[in-house]
């Protein structure tokens, strides 16, 4: 099997080189990411600039390459020209930092395992549930052990569906498991820091500051993280808001005279 | 009331003026877009680089200010920064060409919208079906139209829903009305067009080129739209696949060994 391994944070994070080297015990990895960190770029796309490709060469890794583009684009070139044969497996991450709740809108590594399912390859996204924790070693393995486990099961998600983990930052004797979760609230305390340029021009900082977590619904991904479980929770692409949809027709649009 | 109104194609962009000069009919508009074409930037946001903030000035319009930002910016400043008062209604849009099925999560000017939920305001996107029809005067009109109904029925979205609306680029009396919608399968051919610099080093262009809607669904956004519909799809941004759940907890992952 081919794996694609991409992330966010950039080809030389040790997030993405943790994961990829770990993923070469079950495929052969093509690790396909952007050369600059490329946070919070969302599902975004080049489209009005070249996307320039460089081979890398990375020890222990047998092809790597680094893309001037965002995740998303570093899914849709490698499945759709870089990897010469069929992909099996996206797997996007360890991405440094939790993808929860309305975070995963943001987020270039969930964006790119949506990628992935867009074109049809199965999806997985990574994330270590910490800005500063730096042993991506435990998540790795535990990735591995979810891989095998679907590999081994020989499951299927539905079209359009993947797979969002976050790993909590503890060392492996303190993960308690693995929980199936839905996105949870993520409450930021969104400002802006304005600065003066030494002009004395304006400028603005987004400091989004994330709020504790009040959810206690344990079956959400964040409450599950800080109960030292492996959030797992399967995520779709369709934002159509089918509940709402017989309830919008009763407000009687489809009469209005235009 | 007052109205922030942005889009993904730039400040200066027809549609966007077109919208923004129709929503003085109803509030106070105040004008907070990208300064350059954020089109295809998704949901993302501007995290490690200061962001600049320009007030214009736009004949007829009283606020006006350019951001060099995404759209997802501009909504966040102009929500938390620059509208010193409430705001009751986030529009944005028209956008230039469709935003049907999965082309959403691409689109600035929807993830715009979806910043307004996420930030707790009612939010609409707008886009005229065409990428070279060049009079918004209609789809202005219409969005005029659908909001107005929405105030007169005093009718409030549930949170983390908006409204995402496409309008045909036809002249009005061809509108057959509006359909409550969901979003369909966009198919297209992605591929990438390799070209040598004059260095002779290699780029790419993404072509993706959208093939015709083979769906006939005529419940479905762009079966809608090319029936001369105004689609309207209520969307949200909890990505969660709540179906699935069920199915993946008798995977027997929670009873994994990590």
């Amino acid at each position: 099997m081919y794996i694609l391994v991409t992330n966010d944070d950039g080809v030389s994070a040790p997030g993405v080189q943790a994961l990829a080297r770990k993923m070469m015990e079950v495929g052969n990895v093509v690790l396909v990411a952007p050369l600059e960190e490329k946070s919070a770029v969302g599902h975004g796309i080049t489209i009005r600039d070249p996307i320039r490709v460089s081979e890398l060469k990375v020890e222990g890794l047998s092809q790597v390459w680094g893309v001037n583009g965002t995740p998303a684009d570093c899914v849709k070139l490698g499945l759709q020209e870089l990897l010469q044969h069929e992909c099996g497996l996206v797997v996007s991450g360890i991405n440094n930092g939790p993808n929860m709740g309305t975070d995963v809108l943001y987020s270039g590594t969930v964006s790119a395992a949506i990628e992935g399912v867009i074109i049809g390859v199965p999806s997985i996204a990574v994330s270590l549930a910490s800005w500063d924790y730096e042993d991506y070693s435990v998540a790795a393995e535990i990735t591995l052990t979810l891989v095998k486990e679907i590999i081994r099961q020989e499951r299927v998600l539905p079209p359009g569906t993947l797979l969002n983990v976050n790993i909590p930052p503890v060392p492996r004797e303190e993960i308690k498991g693995i929980k199936i979760t839905g996105l949870g609230a993520r409450e930021y305390e969104n400002r802006f820091e304005k600065r003066l340029d030494p002009r004395g021009n304006p400028y603005y900082w987004s400091i989004g500051k994330l709020l504790p977590t009040q959810e206690k619904n344990a079956d959400l991904d964040a409450p599950a993280v800080e109960n030292n479980f492996v959030s797992v929770t399967p995520l779709q692409f369709d934002l159509t808001n089918y509940q709402i949809i017989k309830e919008i027709k009763e407000w009687g649009l489809e009469g209005l005279k235009l």
